[in-house]
């Protein structure tokens, strides 16, 4: 099941990917909260009749919000594909590099990309997404897929030189409109456990820029839960960004960045394709 | 103006501070919020005639919940006081360092700091913290300090070892029950524009181990929100957590970690005093 948000004229609506197409979920007993769908088998059968009853609708006319309702923690994992730790600046991790992005930098499917004004070092970085269903602190790793309910994808677009200013990296990790998460929760019956054997794309302008695959994650989701949740609690609705292979554009020769009129797509095999146009910041 | 929020039985409770004791406000027009009293004119004249007119309750009876009925970002600032970045593993910094911590690891005051099991090296850092009223973006610095509603206290409790573990503080600064913030909110009024030269202490069992002055901030207020808010939009709710100067327990010799038993006590002068014992994690 494929379950997301988007805006439909003013209408904040469930929307669900059947057979490639977008459907539109008119049912006022099903919550527009894909999480809240997913955690709860009643409204996870309703939602399964529901889209199966649906119509089309034109992409053209639908705006997507975040697939999710509420984000909770966003906890993402930096240098987890040995070849993206090579090309950086870093030494490969012994052990998982996790740093937090907030809400505010987070934007839908096809809504654009900001690049700032003060900086033309704005990057890309593909990632698949786990989605916290059940909650939990101290997640033994033999367990911890039973804790993801979903699969999705996060463009995790990054302000290099804010990012490089100092030790540590969460003002070029967090502008606005540089984080785009969706288009869908993928409900994770649809994806092979853990997200593995997945090929992982990233293709600017049409042309393919990073092409990995999930099993290269020096780090894999179960390891990842252990950790993080060694740490702290994890909740329903946290999500976790698993990390970026190779091919970034500031580590290219010459480096490669994204730019008004730049289109974007991050694409994992079985979870969906998410685009993103840029533009330019403008100032009033 | 010194609001908070505590237990007092089952009951969620508007409390203040006057003249050094705590009074409970049972007020159904106000709502349990200190941000939402200090935002509106009308809530705080209210706010300001029930103080006046309530009774003093036993700190005893009492458990003090976050100052907050919802935290927002948690922006932190690191070595920010040059004493403490010359103690620390790293450069006096020519930006200010930013990381994140999340609501999940805060706890209020009198509430135990946890020291978990995997880790015997639980540390203290007082700061004091900026409360934002006003949000916005690429706030510009001579207008920062509108944008500071309330001034509080936080105790960073570090766990060392992850903070460490790689190039990412973000696990050592976000383990469940190391973040006590409080008291109260002290409204703006109360504290010197952009709470400069205020001393700023912390005692572990009455012992002064660290004590510096807010003027000492290598980034004061007003830069840090116009730094941060360059990159992303900040909101009312959203916290500035500005750094800790010398004298944190890692960068001692012998080290000096917090353990079961101690009471930690971070003071900056007229903001208040925000006292934590420490606990052992139990696991069931």
């Amino acid at each position: 099941m494929r379950l997301g948000i988007a805006d439909i004229g003013a209408r904040r609506t469930l929307i669900a990917q059947r057979d490639g197409a977008v459907v539109a979920i008119e049912d006022a007993a099903l919550p527009v909260d894909p999480l809240a769908i997913l955690l709860d088998p009643a409204l996870r059968a309703k939602a399964a009749a529901a889209i199966a009853a649906a119509q089309p609708v034109d992409e053209a006319k639908l705006h997507y919000a975040l697939p999710m309702a509420s984000v909770g923690k966003i906890v993402c994992v930096g240098l987890n594909y040995a070849d993206h730790a090579a090309e950086s600046p870093y030494d490969k991790p012994a052990f998982p590099v996790f740093f937090l992005r907030t809400i505010t930098g987070l934007i839908g499917h096809g809504a654009p990309i900001i690049r700032p004004l003060i900086s033309e070092h704005l990057d890309f970085e593909a990632e698949m997404v786990a989605v916290i269903g059940k909650g939990g602190r101290r997640i033994a790793e033999e367990r911890a897929l039973d804790h993801v309910i979903a699969y999705s994808l996060f463009n995790d677009g990054s302000i290099r030189d804010w990012q490089f200013k100092g030790p540590q990296w969460t003002l070029g990790k967090n502008f606005d409109d540089t984080g785009p998460f969706g288009p869908f929760l993928v409900s994770a019956d649809e994806v092979p456990p853990g997200g593995r054997g997945l090929r992982i794309t990233t293709r600017l302008n049409g042309a393919v820029v990073q092409d990995a695959n999930t099993n290269d994650l020096l780090f894999h989701i179960p390891e990842l839960i252990a950790k993080v949740s060694e740490a702290m609690t994890l909740h329903p609705g946290d999500i976790l960004v698993t990390g970026t292979p190779a091919g970034v554009g500031f580590a290219r020769k010459p480096p490669l960045f994204m730019k008004a009129g730049d289109v974007c797509e991050v694409e994992v095999q079985g979870i969906g394709v998410l685009r993103n146009p840029i533009i330019d910041e403008v100032r009033a």
